[in-house]
């Protein structure tokens, strides 16, 4: 029923496909123990880069294609913030991310089932995907206990407790009806030592066994979540292990949260070196230009981020020198639009003038028209890659993209690293 | 060049053209004298009601024409707040109106000039009334200071001193360019004595022929306010003393500013009875659908106010029978659209437990969707009025429609004379 695939081959076109449901005879991903990931979202792969690791493909899912490397806006409380799904529509976009954590505290999951599903519940008929919320129950969420059973967490909203198992973690995606679900997992701080990244590491691992396990959709793919910290040697253990049970898909998770940019790479590298060419692979949280662009080079396929759409509500708009922010007062008179090149509605319709007047106004608009404008940029971004990559030529491109594009200094990487400890500090997490 | 036109006459239909640049034969307004009101915007009346004093009419105006009666969506900073141009269109707003005391303090009047005025700056191609700033300087500004010659105000923003005096209130309304602009005017409080109405109205009336002789731009409409308190008396003097003056148009200000409805109705009733029949009749500040189908009753042709989109910021969504808040839990499981019977954007493609949701949530998107729901229905009710107009029904649908809509209670009334009333201590207005 399915033909192993030789990953040392050197594919230069490959269609991989691991649903059951659409199997169509191509090439087919792993073998026969494929048939209990019974899900209708799969990576075709169409081509791969000759000098590095990037790759450009289609995640074929039951609300449409997507064609990857793709970036991922953030809906956590299934809206991305300041656009209607139309809005995301004319942007192009193929796919969002929303949160598990977010929508179980508000509206509840029971609510959005009720609603018939979460595409519904956000009049969004293209493709999503949830995390689980391990994320989040480890950034925002307050006085955790955790044991091997799963995670107690105080609500940020209203300090309420709530329990969340893995089991539990799939029975709330499950009702969502995402496309692609998320298993549980534990997400220890950057700065933990290695025998304490070794024990969320262990028990995440435990956690993804036990989610692939209750698991009961057959339309939904379930992804893994590599962990491991800094610790390449966890990472590889990692990695490993989650593929020997077999997912759908596989993230790596736990990174970008205040290590080094060169720190990232490195651990992207050795992970992606040990997952199945032929299931997509999704770093997680990543979402500055510059690092999309190489980590695309080291194979990955998807990527989600707040980052573009937060940081436009605070007037910092993407170019493809860099990111500058509206707000500065060279801005107020300017007749041309922000980004003369930009073919985004908000460029093409409003001058520089004018956002940085709707920003100092703080009115509502200005978020909207800034949202618009970076995810205008990103999704260019990656249309740029997946150009560059099937047309051959995605080592000059990445080349002269890093050359022209200047990335911000560490500062949003440490506002988020605080961010990170802080929340770190205020919950008291208590290991079991 | 002129016909007078017998405003004894049963007029059932008549068309009124006040602009020089648009004399095409028809009945022509007032005589003579109309030649120095020289600009492109009049109203032709095109049916009046047997039973009451509403009419139907078109503005036409530089910018397209304007179905009356109309309610102008307020766009105070040069944006209808939460929503594009394009949203407005798709609502068929055909006019908006913003505010000269917000748009000097920022951008600056300049800044827009230099942009290429109001419309271009805030790209909107349809039409556009600036209201003079004079209330907004009675309601937001600190320590005034009043005099013959102007007003010397602090900021809201930042407390920087200014002076607006009636020829700069032109002058900046010229440099905006909007198509109608106002007369700079004296707010008094509801509360202040016949004495003190009475002066503020003199001064009204004074600035009001200054802007008058200082107008320059031939293709704007100049407005006067007919000022006079809740004192009858005034009122009559002060209509009478501006039409003898002859303006493009008059507007009624200083109402719904706390007193009762009654006694707005009444005052309105009185202040059209002295006004030309072919001049379009603006009441300011008001934006209820109760007192907007009483006041067409009146004769009123135009309207304009925040109350719409204010409250659709705070969940307060209009239906045929009153308004109803979204944020109550009773539409937390609602998959039915939050009205069933609405044909917007919003009602058309989310449910009510969605829109709940996004509130609960604070989630930008949430303002938006409120506003175009609220927006679409007071143009829809305005249309609703036009064709009762037309069709010979207005007395009926009056009737129906005050019948099956509950109004609100006085809550937001008594909420507005507070601020108005805090507005007035704050300022210590000095009179010179």
């Amino acid at each position: 029923m399915a033909f192993r695939l030789d990953l040392e081959d050197d594919i230069q076109l490959a269609i991989i496909n691991i649903g059951r449901d659409s199997f169509d005879g191509h090439i087919y991903g792993k073998d026969e123990e494929d048939s209990i990931i019974d899900n209708k979202t799969s990576l075709r792969l169409i081509q791969t880069c000759p000098n590095s690791n990037a790759r450009a493909g289609e995640l074929v899912t039951p609300h449409g294609i997507v064609a990857t490397p793709v970036f991922l806006p953030v809906g956590s409380q299934a809206t991305v913030k300041a656009v209607t799904p139309d809005d995301l529509k004319e942007l192009g976009i193929t796919m969002v991310m929303a949160n598990t954590y977010h929508l179980y505290l508000r509206p509840g999951i029971a609510v959005i089932e009720k609603m018939g599903g979460l595409h519904q519940f956000m009049a969004w008929d293209r493709a999503i995907i949830t995390d689980s919320g391990g994320y989040q129950i480890f950034s925002l969420a307050r006085l955790r206990k955790l044991s091997d059973e799963g995670v107690t967490f105080r609500s940020h909203i209203d300090g309420s407790q709530h329990l969340i198992t893995p089991e539990l973690a799939i029975q709330f995606q499950e009702s969502l009806g995402a496309d692609i679900i998320m298993v549980l997992d534990e997400c220890p701080s950057h700065t933990d030592t290695l025998e304490r990244v070794e024990k969320a590491m262990d028990r995440t691992h435990q956690w993804a066994e036990r989610c692939r396990g209750v698991q009961t959709h057959g339309d939904q793919a379930l992804f893994a979540i590599v962990q491991g910290g800094l610790f390449p040697e966890l990472r590889r253990k990692s990695a490993s292990f989650l593929v020997s049970l077999g997912f759908s898909g596989y993230a790596i998770g736990g990174l970008s949260l205040g290590e080094s940019k060169a720190l990232t790479q490195a651990i992207v590298e050795e992970t992606v070196a040990l997952l199945p060419e032929n299931r997509p692979r999704h770093l997680m949280g990543v979402g500055s230009p510059e690092d999309i662009v190489e980590s695309v080079a080291r194979g990955i396929d998807m990527f989600d981020s707040a980052l573009p759409t937060q940081i436009a509500r605070k007037g910092a708009l993407f170019t493809r020198q860099g990111r500058h922010n509206i707000l500065r007062s060279a801005y107020s008179q300017r007749e041309d639009p922000f980004d003369p090149d930009c073919a985004c509605y908000t460029c093409r319709n409003f001058s520089a003038a004018y956002l940085h007047h709707l920003f100092k106004c703080k009115e509502l608009l200005a978020y909207r028209l800034a949202t618009i404008h970076n995810l205008h940029f990103m999704n260019s971004l990656m249309k740029a890659i997946r150009d560059a990559i099937t047309g051959g030529t995605f080592s000059s491109f990445r080349d002269s993209f890093l050359a022209s594009y200047q990335p911000t200094n560490d500062e949003v990487r440490l506002v988020q690293k605080k961010k990170w400890l802080d929340a770190q500090n205020r919950s008291d997490t208590i290991q079991d």
